[in-house]
């Protein structure tokens, strides 16, 4: 199956989720790790869509989601650095592209290594304070220690 | 907002639905109604994407679905057979093909008059059994009847 790049970008309007989490590392500078990920599910009956996806991206894995649901996630910096470039030139056309452009900022910043500094990991969780999917409560948590770091 | 094909196509993969209806009514020559739809759903944020597909495929009505979302819906006949026009030159990827191609003989009988007698609507309420969306226990009654007329 090949995919065009604007059927793509109309599947991802409908179906494409820009998630970035924030997870407690120890094993980071920070303390915290930043995990952005670019998903879209299916029911299994249309796997192969995903994995067309999937080739099309050149990276990300496809595995059961949960029940008859699968997932195409990709979490690989170097192939989300593709995917900001694609949709970049080829922007989606519902609202999710303010979501959009806001992983892409943050993938702007991961690539430079400002995710390991506390400034810039402060900027970072800013901007996922600002996303729809964002647990708002545990991000300011996050932003409170990061600037206590700072202050010291 | 213009729309490509290719990006319907993707969209339409994503979150289109082709649904048809087979409902009692006593005006009609063999006592029912068919009402085949074309059906997308979203978010009021996204009402525009809603009204510039309408004016892709030249006719529809955007409306409130429930709560928040909105349905774009096409059920006007001659509007309907430019949408499979449109479906069968640029098919779907997914296996809502499946489900369009069912739909689209139902149309290309409806537009020939075929639903005007028992003996084609019996044919058509057939096909409307193998869709997804099927309410089978009552389709199959609807065919009960319907042979029923035909034997007399």
């Amino acid at each position: 199956m090949d995919l065009s790049p604007d059927w793509v970008v109309g599947f991802t309007d409908a179906e494409g989720c820009f998630h970035i989490r924030v997870n407690p590392h120890p094993e980071m500078t920070c303390g915290y790790q930043v995990l952005p990920e670019f998903v879209v599910v299916q029911h299994q009956r249309d796997l192969q869509v995903l994995h067309a996806m999937k080739r099309f991206f050149g990276g990300g894995t496809v595995r059961r989601n949960h029940g008859d649901r699968y997932a195409l996630r990709i979490r690989r910096l170097s192939v989300l650095e593709r995917v900001c470039e694609f949709f970049l030139a080829h922007p989606l056309k519902t609202r999710k592209n303010v979501q959009f452009r806001k992983f892409r900022r943050v993938v702007l910043m991961m690539l430079q290594g400002e995710h390991l500094t506390p400034e810039g990991l402060a900027r970072i969780v800013r901007i996922c304070m600002q996303m729809n999917s964002a647990d708002r409560p545990r991000l300011r948590e996050v932003l409170h220690q990061l600037q206590q770091r700072i202050k010291r």
